[in-house]
């Protein structure tokens, strides 16, 4: 069976359905930083956030992802490429399904980032970058990776042995060495909120939900 | 970053809360069968049938992943394993995020459907073997592949030039060529209230579920 023969089949539930059944617009979250930059932490901290109030979730994670999917990959540039690509195509089979997806990667390249934002309908791809400062990440080193990479011992390592190319316009920044996660959470949800992705809430003090 | 650097993320939302908002018990329905047998025309009428009575569903079709996540593989024997693990794959993430999944893709090879199989826990995974007979799939032949395959256009075919190895002890039998679509949705139905992914309905004769 030859390439050419590949046929593309309407699905009798469109993504429009999916969405309505599930009250809310896709999106995919697509956190970006360096290692130890909190990446997970926020991307959770939404999740748990959203979930919390209904909407219907999932979360791809840079290491989860590489256990499963991705293990026949490495970390060359053409596998780190290959990763991202596949976490690009997946998280669109979310989005088709319905789902608000969040992604935590490095993903430290633009050209890689531009793929996966090119696989989105305008609106659907969110970039939040999280700008913690190298010195932070480093002196946090919640894997003892910063240490291995200065040493040597890891080659190739972002922000160390290879480039962080900075966004150059994320939809939402945020930093987690000046500001608490729930700060950093808060800003991404009024982001979805003034775009429609969820219902407009007023945000209490504590950052519980009121709609409003 | 070698591959030893690697760690594993507890997911904050578990998986039993994001099935507990969908209210449904997620797994992989794993359609399976020769090309023209009916299986995405029966995937689909099941995920219509589960989708308008409330259940949120995600259908993964072979044509359609091979135009995105896996359109950088071939037809080599290799290259098929490697499509079904990581539909394998992905179907697991679907299902962690409490998604009633529905595949549907030939996979000829026990091996290869032993192997996702085997990424779910048990009762996960629901084999449905699409068991319309050779000659009817050919007589239909809705792509032109038979033929092409019968000139030797197409090499290693399954059922003209490769094998279709029958499941030994598939969840559920259908046969499009007796039966109805409507026959063997019902039947999937019956199947999956039977075994409490959803809740048991009456069926009425014009397939309108009522809840019993």
């Amino acid at each position: 069976m030859s390439g050419n023969n590949v046929v593309w089949h309407d699905q009798a539930v469109a993504k429009d359905e999916r969405s309505e059944l599930k009250k809310q617009k896709p999106c995919l979250i697509w956190f970006t930083g360096l290692s130890g930059a909190g990446k997970s932490t926020v991307a959770n901290a939404l999740d748990r956030w959203l979930h919390d109030n209904g909407y219907h979730t999932y979360l791809l994670d840079g290491d989860n992802v590489r256990h499963g999917l991705n293990k026949d990959l490495g970390f060359s540039d053409e596998d780190r490429v290959e990763n991202i690509r596949r976490v690009g195509e997946v998280s669109g089979l979310f989005v088709d399904a319905g789902i608000i997806t969040l992604s935590a990667f490095i993903s430290p390249f633009r050209s890689e980032r531009r793929m996966v934002r090119d696989m989105f309908c305008p609106g659907e791809f969110i970039e939040v970058f999280v700008n913690t400062p190298l010195d932070v990440c480093e002196d946090r080193d919640p894997k003892g990776l910063y240490k291995k990479a200065r040493t040597g011992e890891i080659k190739n390592f972002t922000g160390i042995s290879s480039d962080y190319e900075n966004p150059e316009k994320p939809e939402i920044v945020v930093d987690t060495a000046t500001t608490s996660v729930d700060v950093c959470v808060d800003k991404i949800v009024q982001y979805l909120c003034s775009n429609a992705v969820i219902p407009a809430y007023s945000l209490k003090e504590d950052n519980t939900a009121q709609v409003s």
